[in-house]
Order: C-alpha cells, then structure tokens, then sequence
C-alpha cells in the first residue's frame, strides 16, 4: 500500500515533475527483468534550484534533510514516470546518499535519514526501509549538498 | 568452506556483534531472491570507536587497512545475523571502500586492500574476490576513516 | 549492434589492453547468471598514467572528459577478456563517474559525459544509455581525475 500522498501532506511537499536530465543517461534503467536503477538525483524542484552550499557550513542538518526529501521526491517522480505507478514497486532495495559537506562534518547519516524517513512514510517499513550508505563528499553538481540513487525491485 | 575462524586467528580478530544502526536503514536487505545489498559499516568494533581521522594526516596506511577489515566484520555479523550462516553465501559480487584522506592521499586502493584480502581468507578466491571500487572522500561519518559497502549473492 | 571501431575511430582512440589490477580484486565478477559487476578503472593507458590532477585545477573539463572515456575504454576492455566479446552485453545498466576535483568544482556531469557519449556511441542509444550518478570527490588513486564503475547486463 503506497501512501504517497499522506506523506506529502506530513512534510508539507508536493510532487515536483520528472527533473530535466543534466547528462548524457537514462533517469531509470530496467534490468533482470525486474530490477531499477535509478540515476542520482539532487534536490532542484521543478527545475528550479532552491538550495545550494555544503553541511557545516552554509547548510543546516535541518535543511539537508529536506533536501535528501527533495532528491528522493525526484527519484519517485522518475520511477512514476517509468512504470506508471509507484505501486509497481515491490521493494527499495539500496540507497546511497552522497551529502556535500566540509573536511569536518560528519553527520552525514543525520542528513540521509531525511530521504529514508519519506521512503519508509511512502512505502512503509517493510519495502521502504533498504540496504544503505551515507558518504561525505567535498562537492556535488550545481553545488547542491546531498544527491540520492537507488535500487529498486519491481513486481513481477 | 567459509575459513571465518582461521581468518580470525590469521588477523588476530574476534568477532564483533553486529553493529548499532546509525539510522533508517536496513544492516542487510534481500532482492531478487538471491542477492543481498549490505549496507555501509564503519570500523567500530562492538559499539567502541576506536580509530578516528584520515589517511595522510592521522591514519597511517597500515591502520587503514585494519580499520577496512574491521568494516568487513561488522558487515559479516550484520550478514551472519541476517541469514544465520555465512555458509550461504555463494560469492561476494562488488565492494565500494570509501576511504576518507587528505586532498593528496592517493593509494586508497592499500587501505581498501585490508577489507578485500579478508573476504578472501574468509571465502577463499573464487567466492571472495569481489569486483571492487576504492574511492577517496573527504570525511565519512563520525569521522572514521573507512567505509565499506557490499553486494553479495547468496546460494539458492 | 556493438560497433566499437566506429567508436574508437569517432574519439580517435584505440583499444587498450586490460588494465593491471591495482589491488584484490576482479576486473569483471558475473552474479546472477546474467549480470556482471566491473571494477572502477582509472584513465592509464596501457599501464601508461597520462593524466594525474584534479578537476578545477590542472585539468580542464575537455581533459577530464577525454579521461572518463579512456575509463570506459579500460573498462570495455576488461569486459572483452572476460566474456570474450561485447556483443554478449544486452545492455549497460548502471555508471558511477567519480569526479577528483577542488571544493568548488561543479561540473561532475560535463566530465562524466565523455564516458556516458562513448558508451552510447559503441551500444546504441537503447543498450548504452545507462543510469548514472555523478559525484565529486577530493581525491582518487594515484591522483588520476576520473574513476569509473559499470553495471552490466549480459545476454542470456
């Protein structure tokens, strides 16, 4: 049961469109029948950037979460997109959240819970809680502080 | 032949339980019914953080290595709890070693050397020698200097 | 359709020899029967480091693009000694281009791209346009600019 729209409502969101592409590749790409790869997305709402800057400096933890809210938002506007229907999803299987920050913060996890927080409010605990990794990195696209990529396993 | 003991004993290692999560995630999750996505660890050892800071100012290579190791036991006792035995494991398909340095740290792939020698002692060559990507960042969390991520097939 | 000398011969570029392994790992791990894993390979060429630096500062974004097409290169030419041709690949499913570049260089994609376009110029649109993730990061072995990892799909 994907309770796309209560989790909207909960973080005060709404649906952006499918981000424009900043590159040469495929937003989701099908595999094994299956399986989905999602290509990392960052926190731009409908093309429009509203936050840039790096953790520990002029970005809050507070604010990186939302932004990894953001990233994941854009990661299911693909995904609905590609396969019609969140409701095709059968799990999410593997996150890797890359979060901006300086030489010294280091509370990157704190920033991707934001994203798996929405992902477990959308698909619940179950399919929606997945395999993870939070890496700091000195700089992202466009200067944003978090992008997200997924794995996801479909319906048969 | 999972040699976990000899692997142990050849490292002068115990084995940790698994870790305390650092967030919402899953340690281990299953997809397409034979394959498991485990998530990043770092190399506290039951709990205790005992090596903090960076290759090329205060980890020396040698540390890193054994902190590399400490990830793949922690990912082994996240696996192990998962699927009750280790001998379930058909081969360890890829490793990503996030290894946190300096700006002109350069041999990331020694550090990661430490995790990716062990999966072999453990798994022997054929099942544990693993694809691989050694990747230099500038801070991981809480500091640590090593993460390590894993794809493993497990036996039908 | 696989055509890699058009490929080669568009970027004026030949085909290496698979790279020497710079660690315990396999170039090429297959799991699932069907797909295969592909270690991050650097842009030496032919045992031959042309180009160290990063992004923003000695290497310019052409360079670095010339460098993530000669990381696919390496790459294709660790798929061709394992599977013996690369018209066994259905398609390329998944790239992380790791980017070395200085704290406020933003253009990870641009780089990216010189892979991503070459991948699509020797598979086709359909096979070779993979999902992607472009990240920035302070430093990569041996100070080379570019590393890049695949996911592939193999013909059954």
């Amino acid at each position: 049961m994907v309770k796309l729209e209560e989790a909207l409502k909960k973080h005060q969101l709404s649906m952006p469109n499918p981000p424009a592409k900043g590159g040469i590749y495929e937003p989701v790409k099908e595999f094994g029948g299956n399986f989905c790869y999602l290509s990392g997305c960052t926190p731009s709402f409908n093309g429009e950037v509203k936050l840039t800057g790096k953790l520990g400096k002029e970005v809050t933890i507070e604010q990186g979460q939302e932004a990894a809210r953001v990233c994941v938002l854009n990661l299911m506007a693909n995904l609905q997109a590609f396969c019609g229907s969140l409701d095709k999803v059968k799990r999410i299987v593997k996150m890797i959240a890359f979060v901006a920050g300086t030489d010294t913060f280091y509370d990157h996890p704190k920033v991707a819970n934001g994203g798996s927080e929405l992902l477990v409010d959308i698909f619940g605990e179950e399919a929606g809680r997945c395999a993870r990794s939070a890496i700091g990195v000195n700089a992202l696209p466009g200067n944003v502080p978090v992008e997200v990529e997924l794995l996801v396993e479909l319906k048969p």
